[in-house]
């Protein structure tokens, strides 16, 4: 178990966002090493290409923020009934959901920076996966990381109960379709060179970055134990910092440059694309950011749950990160 | 229910492929066109955009041999342990694993067919998606019809128990993976003019079509209730068909004519991609795919099972057909 020999430092009075990230962030490239391999998730070799396996590998590790996988372990230990790691949490079941999201998070970027996307070739400091390995293979390793991603929450022993496997399909699936992530990759494609209003804006990234980033939270929530009260304020919470992550994303395009970034900046612009700067002004969009981050904090709050110190950190650094 | 209404011809002792195939086929197309629209499988519109949808619906409906959703209906059938429809049978199951197989199916085709992979602009008689839609359309088409699948074995009622929930998906995402059709896709493009072993080549098949054609065995039999011995008996017969009907397949890209085929005949040789025609010779392709037709029958008959009869014509209509 990647996660065994980690240190969980809990949420107290004075919670260190810094550590308890650390220590998640290690299982979690651990995990997703192991599991992206040309082994499957069962430990069997079903004969997987390499070349395939590589490129996919190449998209997922040693790169990103993982701040979808933070969300998912953030949400888990908000709603974990006992110690993580003891009989109450679940870390096996959370930790698959962490990498699952992040599966589909890579493939939606392999797939976005294709020629006939966004014709990218910079991403996380490196070439992108169609530059490195030619635009079949992004394809397909796009494709395949998609399809991982439901075999990982759906192990075929008894270290999640099937209600549970179930219940993280439902909420990945629908987060990554047409009615969430690639829906609204879609719109925004549509909109290049178009007047958005906010509130076709605002409908568009709920589909294109929010619905991933809030069904991670949802996905951490359902490893864990979160009654009506709590699902719901997790929720707001998680609708709340999906549009400040895209708020943030756009403030950046404008004022961070590529190395920073990782990306090349100022495409949006280039490309004519509405952001909310464009729309909003700069200083209204900052605003914004924050008044969604104190709506994300009252969610939390009105949660009842005890434990949220880590989801607390999470959304601060969303709307105040630099990259 | 787009079940509800029909009739479902039982297997006896005379067997009428047709009928029995016409009256599932009208369920499947009717379920397809029900579930693959802008309103999410949950019946509410979560604002999936248009345009989309219809790129979608474009790439699943009106088109297509439907084998795959035949089988799951044919091997669900064979392992009801009641009259379908009724208390012991779970049409509603089945019917959601053979639409979710062809999603998988159709948006392989559609990403198959991209200029960055086959290049093919005809599809069932029709222009190929990124041909009719654009390539980043036919790219998130693609992807939103793979999460669809996920999201069409999760509903979110009883309609059907977790553990069957847990069950296709997993059997689905593994067929669908690098350990399936996108890994073999990938041999696939990377055996392009390169002189293959038969070992090889039935290697690359069996991951490319083979694994999709036997998960949609396996899913219809996890819909009904298949014993150890029915289990594994289902298997080796969904091997025997998966690799017969690339068998088949080969031999109609030499014999048959693009109209027949609805899509460009001839492609194989002209790509000069390796073929079992091309390793074996027409003559004994032709006789492998009767030994291979041997086996998936001979498969029925220990499986035990009393009500094959719609597997067994799938399976000689897969050897026999023409196009």
């Amino acid at each position: 178990m990647p996660h065994s020999d980690a240190v969980f430092p809990r949420a107290g009075t004075t919670f260190e966002l810094g550590a308890w990230s650390a220590a998640h962030l290690q299982n979690v490239e651990q995990a997703l090493a192991r599991w992206v391999t040309a082994e499957a998730p069962d430990g069997v070799d079903h004969g997987a290409p390499a070349a395939l396996v590589e490129a996919m590998r190449y998209a997922v590790l040693d790169g990103g923020k993982r701040l979808r996988p933070l969300l998912v372990m953030a949400a888990w230990e908000a709603t974990a009934p006992a110690e993580p790691g003891q009989a109450g949490g679940n870390p096996e079941s959370a930790l698959r959901a962490a990498c699952a999201v992040e599966l589909i998070h890579a493939y939606s970027l392999v797939h976005d920076d294709m020629p006939c996307m966004d014709n990218d070739i910079l991403r996380r400091g490196k070439p992108t996966v169609h530059v490195q390995f030619g635009e079949a293979s992004a394809l397909l390793a796009g494709d395949a990381l998609q399809a991982l991603a439901f075999e990982l929450l759906t192990p075929e022993d008894d270290r999640m109960c099937a209600r549970r496997q179930a219940r993280l399909c439902r909420l990945l699936a629908r987060a990554a379709g047409s009615s969430g992530m690639a829906g609204g990759q879609a719109i925004d494609l549509a909109s290049v060179g178009m007047s958005l209003t906010e509130h076709q804006l605002r409908a568009m990234h709920r589909l294109k970055t929010g619905a991933l980033l809030q069904a991670s939270v949802m996905m951490g929530a359902a490893c864990g134990e979160a009654d009506e009260v709590a699902g719901a304020a997790l929720s707001v919470y998680g609708a709340a910092i999906g549009l400040a992550f895209q708020v943030v994303d756009d403030i950046l395009d404008v004022t961070a440059d590529s190395a920073t970034l990782g990306k090349t900046a100022g495409k949006d612009a280039d490309q004519d694309k509405p952001t909310y700067v464009s729309i909003l002004g700069m200083e209204a969009s900052v605003a914004y950011a924050q008044e969604l981050l104190k709506q994300a904090l009252a969610a939390l709050t009105q949660s009842g749950l005890p434990n949220t110190g880590a989801l607390q950190g999470l959304a601060r650094m969303v709307v105040n990160r630099s990259c």
